[in-house]
């Protein structure tokens, strides 16, 4: 987790800036005229192209969101790939939000196609990935060790940031919650691979709509970096968000997606004037959030 | 589920023949001279367009296993959707397994690329999408209802077939396990979408390598399909995948990956012979199986 540290500090901002485009979102003077997947494909790295480089000196990192490039067929697949390796050429820290999940030969597959090298070279060579752990530790093992030995990291689903996340996460376990037991089990993958900073290569993914459960982890898991979704549209306020920070403003990052990309239509700005709108949005926040 | 349930009755076997195709264990015949991620992708689809060509009329259905093909890039993505074309065009029903899993507009996404259309068409076009449901309702609803518009079908991984599922899976929950809970859910989730056979739209991933637990999801939920992983190489015997049928011998389809895909090592004969080994394999299987 060092080097997404590394860089939070840098740029004095613990912000990662979502890129989950949809064409219909996306301003039109570069929408238009998409009339095929590979159309759209397009004109959603363009997109994410102006977003990064109005954005890579004033956050550490981007996390594309890998639905809404599979939603446009490989081609989408395409464009998620090259807006990772353009992100990485302009010094950003990449997150992909994959929320994969397997167990054995699979889990490795997936572990090697986003964090690792395949003896063809690395499939997409993102910084870090989101996982989801359902499975327990044979499906997340080939993940940390990937990290571990490629110098990557992982974020597993802990608590999510949706209403509906205490239907299986909430149930209790004989005294504790089973995300508090996700949570300790995080805790154990990452504690053959904890860096510099004091924090292990396998964080959490804690939503930034439940505060208090945010704060007991943070509690509970001094090695454990959190990833904090659910600021913003989904509700999360910069109060509510603090909770998931140690006290000395660090060992979390928080996700803006449509406040960022969408900056521009809360602001009331042309759109041509998108990734300016992004980059002053993510500006604000780090004021917003007031570590 | 009707018309998963049609053709595993049309073939009398309910049998999916898994697509987890790696590089380095097909037959040198039809990987040789790959050297980087487009030779591999190619090498990889000519595999499964064999065993496609060679099994179509003797199972139900395939299902590609999403992390082997992504760990090729998004080149080895453009090969998984060309294998649901080919799979779709001969026939057969395509279980994607990606256990994608997300909230609100993520979800959504997933949802459109694998069971639905963006408007720009079809992206992958599967029949059926294993989901992973940790997130809870409003994680898997997106998927329920992507499945019940477009006719197709969702699996949600409940008990899995791995060594370490115990870990969350078995929890106590107050007199029941988390993987019931996940159960009950999957019940609930597909209540609204009982096909003529009797099935809902939403399945349940069970592992073949917990006979017992299988039995008591089975007696439980009446209205859930299952697909059951773990059969041959995780140790899944013939004996222990019945208790996940119903007592007329529905209600669960047992997928097969290793022991049809490299059938050919085990029989020993010519690798050039690979799709009619996983065929005779296919055939035996439902022997094996005796329902």
């Amino acid at each position: 987790m060092d080097a997404l540290i590394r860089l939070i500090r840098e740029r004095g901002r613990p912000v990662v800036a979502g890129l989950d485009p949809t064409l219909a979102d996306i301003p039109a003077h570069i929408s238009e005229g998409a009339r095929d997947f590979e159309g759209a494909a397009q004109r959603v790295f363009d997109f994410n192209k102006g977003l990064i480089d109005a954005l890579y000196d004033v956050v550490p990192a981007v996390k594309p969101q890998s639905a809404f490039y599979e939603a446009l067929g490989w081609r989408g697949v395409r464009a998620l790939s090259e807006t990772i390796d353009y992100a990485k050429s302009k010094g950003l820290y990449v997150i992909l939000d994959g929320k994969r999940g397997d167990v054995g030969s699979t889990a490795e597959a997936y572990a090697r196609a986003y964090l690792g090298d395949g003896g063809l070279g690395a499939a997409f060579g993102a910084d870090a990935l989101t996982v989801n752990a359902y499975t327990g530790s044979d499906g997340v093992t080939p993940f940390a060790e990937a990290a571990k030995k490629y110098g990557k990291a992982i974020f597993a689903l802990v608590k999510t940031s949706n209403p509906s996340s205490s239907e299986i996460q909430d149930l209790d376990v004989g005294g504790a919650r089973v995300y508090e037991a996700m949570g300790r089990l995080c805790s154990e993958w990452g504690a053959g691979d904890v860096g510099g900073f004091g924090y292990s290569s396998v964080g959490a993914v804690v939503g930034a709509t439940y505060p208090e459960e945010a704060a007991a982890l943070r509690a509970a898991l001094k090695r454990t970096f959190f990833l904090v979704p659910g600021y913003g549209f989904q509700g999360g306020s910069a109060e509510q968000v603090k909770h998931a920070f140690d006290k000395d403003g660090g060992g979390a990052v928080v996700n803006n997606s449509r406040g960022l990309m969408y900056a521009w239509k809360k602001e009331g700005c042309d759109e041509k004037d998108y990734a300016n709108a992004a980059r002053r949005a993510a500006i604000k926040m780090r004021d917003d959030i007031k570590l």
